[in-house]
């Protein structure tokens, strides 16, 4: 007797149905009895991904990394398994109160993709890089930075980049994930003023984070012009939200999307892996 | 001693570094030990997504759920454990020619999912539902179906629709999935003409699977032009590749975007599930 559950939405009276007919006795075609979940499968090495921080820019980094992925079907493409999990609690507001609560959650959503056997780990998400090292030292399998990924990136720009703007949470400016990196090759690091984050960046990335796509440009914008004002010469997101909502071409100056080149080092990661040699799709 | 590992990508001669500091004898704060993977961490029920095809077509699910759930901050978002393997056969070449290559990878597929506890899966492919009723019969988790969800979405649709056009892959087509579904209450089903399915729609799918969104978009679009001049009176987009290159508004009839619709089902799912009510948002 098959279980119908039922779910009604408003949008013009729809009704979605569906169906689950549970025959416990004619499972005939059961999976190979040699599969633990399903790793025999294929033999191509899986990549990991921790995300839901937040969902949308989940979604953003699969899509970032099939297009860059050189592929002619669906077989070509990386074999991924996401943890997307968004009850984490808050990065920002935990790191800046001094609050350790992400950290069970983070560490638990890595031993769930460890036990899926992938060979290698990504975190679409700026500020959970700030307990970047833990993770790591916790675990063998490879996790691949966000932060080492754009920073290559504006390392490696045509014409040098002297000065790069950040918009990022104000945790992963406090934690200083980029400054470091850049700063020490010689690339200085402007940040917005005080103001500009508290009342255009934090509030327009939470506004992507609640669904308020619209909302959310206007004030990343609108902290995108002020930045622009003290002349830098490229613009760093460093927060997986903002090209969600921000445009990366047509500024003038070069913009460095770290969903984006989080997905291509991923890109660089497996065709290094399946076909000994590293590139992603211009 | 950290272990590096370098990938190279030609986009202006960009680099991406990985460093995986893997220190065997410092593991502090491991995650807490009553986790069987993380299952532990948060109580809400988890939607399992059976996908990977395409890969694209899954990111596009994943956007299209969080953007029809109502939230306030990431929190509130859905969990998911997404298993995106693309390695699965074409599932409508396999249909076609009677060969069951895909069962073997779908049953594992969904053996992984089971085993991380999720609570209902969406698979968010038309044609893998020719598979539907064996993957269900072989599961005791609930599997939400996209054509029902569809279905059901034609049949309220203000306006009555009476002869809908259906795009799709060759398989779905002459599995039915649509036509018994509408037929029986009374829409009529309007398919493509053989040529258009050979030289438009086939073509059009597989080019968004290789990553060609621009020739994609150009070639479906012909073969909706051309379904139109049956005067249909709604779209059924009944392929997940398609709303990925395809307009769903600005059409004067009705388009029914199949992914969306099975988004908006797991919505009134979870919801129903957490909150007792189920609605997703408009």
């Amino acid at each position: 007797m098959p279980q119908a559950s039922i779910g009604i939405g408003p949008r013009a009276g729809r009704i979605a149905i569906f169906t689950h007919s549970a025959v416990p006795d004619s499972k005939g075609g059961a999976a190979p009895s040699c599969c633990k979940g399903d790793r025999c499968m294929d033999e191509r090495p899986r990549l990991g991904v921790l995300g839901g921080m937040g969902p949308l820019a989940t979604a953003d980094f699969m899509r970032k990394v099939v297009e860059a992925t050189p592929a002619s079907c669906d077989q070509d493409h990386i074999p991924m398994m996401v943890h997307s999990v968004p009850q984490i609690p808050d990065r920002s507001a935990a790191f800046l109160s001094g609050s350790d609560a992400p950290w069970p959650y983070l560490r638990a959503g890595l031993s769930c993709l460890e036990a899926l056997n992938v060979r290698a780990i990504a975190i679409p998400c700026n500020t959970a890089h700030l307990w970047y090292e833990r993770l790591s030292r916790t675990s063998d399998v490879p996790l691949l930075h966000i932060g080492e990924a754009a920073a290559q990136a504006v390392l490696a720009q045509e014409g040098r980049i002297r000065k790069v703007g950040l918009l990022a949470t104000s945790a992963t400016l406090k934690g200083e994930i980029y400054q470091a990196r850049l700063q020490a090759r010689g690339v200085e690091v402007v940040l917005p003023d005080s103001a500009v984050q508290q009342e255009l960046v934090m509030p327009g990335i939470q506004a992507v984070k609640s669904g308020n796509l619209a909302l959310g440009a206007e004030l990343l914008q609108e902290a995108c012009a002020r930045l622009r004002k003290t002349r830098i010469d490229g613009l760093l997101l460093g927060c997986t939200e903002l090209p969600v909502v921000m445009p990366t071409t047509g500024l003038e100056i070069p913009v460095f999307d770290t969903t984006d080149l989080l997905a291509r080092s991923c890109v660089a990661w497996w065709m290094q892996q399946t076909t000994g040699c590293s590139f992603a799709r211009g």
